[in-house]
């Protein structure tokens, strides 16, 4: 019941409208992880960094519960950062500094230990590092990829070439659209799942996400929140969660994918509340129950069918 | 077990990315009152139209089953008209005619037998013909009323009385944020029903619908369809099949306003489907039954919390 992530580990540096951060912990590989290690499962974070990384850092990832032994650091590089600024919607960023710097170079080495996890979990990275990643898993039940549309822009063979070879792709509705070439999103995912993945997840931000399996469709909304306060590692947090969910299940099917969405929203809704990883970090167990029971009174309800 | 509402009874003109109408059936007393009379509830539409609305649209309206005798006709004047383009995200349009015309000079008369309905739909308009169908109530269970931003820029002091007296507002999210001064929904539900309403209902278009109560809150995903050929009338027919569903209910409580914004949501799921009226009056109660399955599988799971 084991979980494999590669993905950034990264210093972000984040501006909404409710204030400005320092230059902190961020990328997918640490969100993935830290809602894994949350949720008890067995889990390895494959990445790179720079010799700037803080040793505190690490040791926050692996005192967590995360296997760091896959973090390689290249001691005369500089880790990958960040800069971005929200709007007042917080559906819309501007990016304004993006330094790809030890990520640039990054070669995944997946250690005999971790060639046969239960889940692997590829976070937005290019897709060469994914597909290599690919080629040393021995075995596995079940692989979820993150994408964006950066690489749609700029590396779109590759992509799809690794796009082909995954059950789980989760992306936003506009990376839908663009991948697809389809506005509809019921036509999208058909024409997405027709290029591989069995089951498809579009992340639709404060409006929720859509689980796509054959003619099957799940929704799961995002909490209505009093306020969202750094959506930074939302996407991500929700990517770990879903598949930490997925690695501790006795079956993995729809249904349990439904749950694993469920799961996945109310991690990402603790992320939002602070900056960057600050409130995934000290949430509670209890809390976690909380926020699914939330979940449950905002969706389901009950009607007699004539 | 009845259903009085006003609202318009209209000359539509619709432009969409998938074609054009000619002038047609429109208005929300005629979606309001055409989802009421689908769900088999008694019902009456009280509106105005001029000597140009022919006779056939008003025959259709009674054959359905809605009391039409509280829809004057003033032979000398024209109908209210709208003529809209929507653009290619379905979410924004163009208003490119609006004449009131007898609309203007609207003096609703309730009917002594319509008193007393169980639930009153207060349709968008003018709030102070809102107002002067409330002084015509004499008992009822549920008042439940829609609006738009329009009213609260030109006519916001007479809209905040109105609002005082209803149990149920029913806007969209910008409208709520307008009238609330509040970004955050879940902030703009509590200033909003500080000013009176129980229950708020804020209508996220194909995003789906909030139900605000107390400390409650419910959600509920609009259907992912193919297409949405034309949204004109959605919001409308959600109003109507969730006052409709309500006039039906032994109880009216938060439980059973969930189901109502199901069923509010099935409905509109139709209405998009076709140009105006053309979905709902065909469809069925097989339709709507394998509809509100459907909703049933998009939003219901099982998770068992540890």
């Amino acid at each position: 019941m084991s979980l494999l992530s590669v993905g950034s580990v990264a210093f972000d540096k984040i501006e909404t409208p409710f204030g400005k951060s320092d230059k902190i912990l961020g990328g997918a590989g640490t969100y993935i992880g830290l809602a894994a290690s949350k949720l008890g499962v067995k889990n390895a974070i494959v990445s790179v960094v720079g010799g700037d990384f803080p040793q505190e850092y690490l040791n926050l990832l692996q005192t967590s519960g995360s296997d760091i032994s896959g973090i390689e650091i290249i001691p005369t590089g500089k880790t990958f950062f960040w800069e971005g600024k929200y709007h007042i919607d917080m559906n819309s960023r501007d990016t304004l500094v993006t330094e790809l710097n030890v990520l640039e170079q990054f070669d995944p080495k997946i250690s005999d230990e971790w060639k046969s996890p239960r889940i692997v979990m590829l976070g937005n990275l290019h897709p060469l590092v994914q597909a290599s990643v690919l080629n040393q898993i021995e075995d596995t039940d079940l692989v979820v990829m993150d994408t964006m549309n950066f690489w749609m822009d700029s590396t779109w063979d590759e992509l799809i070439k690794v796009i082909e070879r995954v059950d789980v792709l989760t992306i936003n509705d506009e990376e839908a659209r663009q991948l697809s070439n389809e506005y509809s999103l019921v036509k999208a995912a058909r024409k997405i799942m027709d290029m591989g993945p069995k089951y498809l997840v579009i992340k639709k931000g404060e409006h929720g996400a859509l689980l796509f399996h054959e003619n099957q469709v799940f929704f799961a909304p995002a909490l209505p929140l009093e306020e969202v306060f750094d959506p930074t590692g939302a996407g991500d947090t929700f990517a770990g969660g879903f598949s930490a969910y997925l690695a501790n299940s006795n079956e993995i099917n729809f249904d349990t994918m439904k749950a694993a969405i469920i799961m996945g929203s109310a991690l990402a809704s603790f992320t939002v509340e602070k900056f960057g990883t600050e409130r995934l970090i000290e949430v509670t167990n209890e809390e976690i129950n909380d926020r699914l029971k939330q979940f449950e009174a905002l969706t389901q309800y009950e009607m007699d069918l004539p």
